[in-house]
């Protein structure tokens, strides 16, 4: 298979208003005979160059309404033009350019870039096969300066590690989800819906929070309130690169440091990552 | 000389509710001897090791109201206690977390990485030397979408860019500035102002922009604005590192591209740089 | 499931002459039972510290006379250990420190870094199922300055490439493959005899090479060469992640370029796989 | 002032014998007069499109013989044809293609990318003051595995770090040396040689080395070795980025750890930094 990456820019205007929407696509594409490999004989290969040519003129054409109806516009025109494409996968993903405000007002046509989580999709299809689209967002770094614990866990020899009922719990959150029939869906709509969803399950209530004995069940948390509150997804994926914080031990340096000083754990670096779906739930 | 980089974190309550500080510091230092380097004599050599001690207590005793106030007490402990130090740099960078908010109501321990420009200062002092203090903002991608272009430029034999009057301007943004003497600064408060005047001299007035001849020129309206508006700036540094787009030439393709498709340049990268201040400007 | 990433160096000597082995280990685990996720029962859950520990007290114990031994001896004891992983995967980076040499006498205890391809490799197994190894190299750069064409593609209304016959070939290789049942393999000297392998399938005889009619025969030939040469390897992956370059058309400047002065094109960035077995080939 | 970047490969043939130099140049310019900046007239600028035609004819019509000689070719370009321009600063850094060889056999056309420490050079020159040539290395990692301690330091009330007479001695080096006048230098061959210095330096004798008190000892005996073996160096600044491994304490794993297994501390991180002249030193 082939894949190849292209970033570009997608302007329009409504009046004197602009929109802007930056882009990084991403297309992959199996042919239904492998002989440009065996045979170096390349007359089913469409070129790297004619794939960004596609991606280019179906944005001018179309815009970019949502990344998940462009990302489907791609693969329809792969699947429908070249006949010796037996699959294609198409990832976009943006660039968090959000309009600047001045004193409430929003600006015409300037922007800020605020990459607080990247909003990205995927559209793929095989010959015959139904039409699959995933969302997701990525990059998302969020902290909780209590309400976590981990305790109760298995020990033996090699254990080392203490129980803590009050610790950091901090991360980087990648989650990824499947739609089912995407019919009139307002993609734009249902992936801010989840959006909150995800921050409102691992923070708990603002004004108290809510517990979490792991990593592992804080993301059930965010997976079972996204599914219960947001019907079109059908699966959903998460994945938490963790943080760790350790309270810096100041006793050798005359002081008691009562969770006020804490210093990131580098390494060991640890994930947990774990896939739900709507009737039985399934561990990847 | 030798310098670290430490990272922690800061956190402390009112009441149940949580504040945190994440930070990076750098601390610079340089002796009165270079008998360490010379002769291997390493007496008057404060460890790395050391160093981040007396960081991680600093921030237990004091805090962190600042970051400025932070690089400030770091100084003049290293000056007040070491007297083989001859010359002292810290540099303090924040990690921006932000208070999380469900439907507009604070979370009282759960925060969000937003970073949409980062903010962080230097301090620095010679022994008998004034104590110099330095804040800036650095990260801050911003773009205009018209209103901008670049014409009237020097030509000969090697010149091949077209003059456009209506182009995209966008860069990444560094600015750092000094303030004179420091009394019972707001530091916080000054900062947000500053980055406030950044935001509107590069974007100009909401509802129309104003147009930018240069990257350059944009560069001085956010100089002067500073130093018109927030009279403790003394001196002001900035630095633009542009992004080009192209805008797509679809003529081959039988499309007629009206600044609608552009792809970024990744090469050549620029970026132009000015020094301003009060009296008298000089370029650096 | 729940993975985590250790970083540490192993040295032991042999009389006066050291070695050292820098590794990243990358210890992926599934448990059998879901319990932690859904109800926050953590009695199952080997921390992230104590997988760190057991690493290190492995390889305290053990060394590290290969990768795949090291990898090896981590799934076994996971597996042996405890009950309650359903799989375990291990994957082993080494940090590529070579030897000094000093007038071509090796020095006994110095060392230099060489990022010319990094040696990794992956241990999995399931309960009950059998243990398979993977080695594989990355972040492998090659380039041939001629013998490289892409001629006779799929061509339509969006096809802009000229077809070439003198291009650049170059671009960044991974390549992952699988042995059989790893008895008594001496896993260094395997790795060393394909990593030539690979070489000389890219680059043709050294004083003409051979003409590649694209990025995908090349591939093919690399996996062809290492299946024909190597019996001990069952599947072979690659992947080129293709670096373009662009001769400048200078006409306008008034030169004659005749492929001398050319330019990384860094959007549209391509890449193609292919994996390739014994008895069938199939593309992933 | 402003600066660009330009990345580009220039290839040449001997016979069938293939050479070529991937660069990346960074030209920094000065104008006499800041009304680029103060009132939008952009009659003296020379644009980044410019530059880089510029660098890209140069370098088609001169080749690239070294680094040196084409920043200095830049630099003299600038200065002789544009009399606006006050200052011209030319960074070249070399990308580390080096030839591949099977069996011994160097090939005609085929390269792999070595990144040992990446050579690069510096031209500079204001209007009517003398040119100057830097070159320097970066990016190359070195390691000791014994002969290295940190006895005899600074202590007081926050000095937890306990003195060692065998630690590893690990970091990444960064030299960077002036010339005087350049006639007629080969700058290749005297960049080998410069190399080979800090590299003995570093490691002292191949079958024994030399003991380090400190980071800064190391760096001052590899200055010390350029500066009295390769007379046409001026003066050499270099940086130590110091990576740190603490010995696994195994104790509560019921194990002796005798510097068997160690981890790499990522905070705090530590650099120093000397620059040594011929006739005085001083410290920067």
């Amino acid at each position: 298979y082939g894949k190849n990456t292209i970033k570009f820019l997608r302007l329009h205007k409504e009046g004197k208003k602009h929109f802007v929407k930056e882009v990084e696509v991403c297309a992959h594409l199996r042919l239904t005979s492998p002989q440009e490999y065996l045979e170096g004989n390349n007359s089913l290969v469409i070129p790297t160059d004619t794939i960004k040519n596609i991606v280019l003129v179906l944005a001018k054409k179309n815009g970019i309404p949502s990344l998940e109806q462009f990302a489907i516009d791609i693969c329809s025109h792969f699947m429908t033009t070249f006949c010796q494409v037996a699959y294609v996968k198409t990832y976009v993903q943006e660039v968090p350019w959000q309009r600047l405000h001045e004193d409430g007002v929003p600006h015409i046509h300037s922007f800020i870039c605020v990459p607080d989580g990247i909003r990205f999709c995927e559209a793929e299809q095989c010959r015959n096969g139904p039409l699959v689209v995933f969302a997701g967002i990525k990059d998302l770094k969020l902290m909780k300066t209590t309400q976590s614990g981990f305790e109760g866990f298995c020990k033996n020899e090699h254990t080392t590690l203490p129980e803590r009922h009050d610790r950091i719990l901090c991360g980087e959150l990648f989650c990824k989800w499947s739609y089912g029939e995407c019919k009139d869906f307002d993609f734009n709509c249902i992936w801010y819906k989840i959006r909150e969803c995800i921050l409102e399950a691992f923070a708990g209530p603002p004004d108290c929070g809510e517990y979490s004995p792991s990593y592992q069940k804080t993301i059930n948390s965010i997976q079972m309130l996204v599914l219960s509150r947001v019907s079109q997804v059908q699966v959903i994926e998460a994945v938490l690169n963790n943080t760790f914080y350790n309270v810096v031990d100041m006793k050798n340096l005359g002081l008691n440091n009562d969770k006020e000083v804490l210093v990131p754990v580098e390494a060991p670096y640890g994930s947990c990552a774990c896939t739900l779906g709507r009737k039985k739930f399934f561990e990847a």
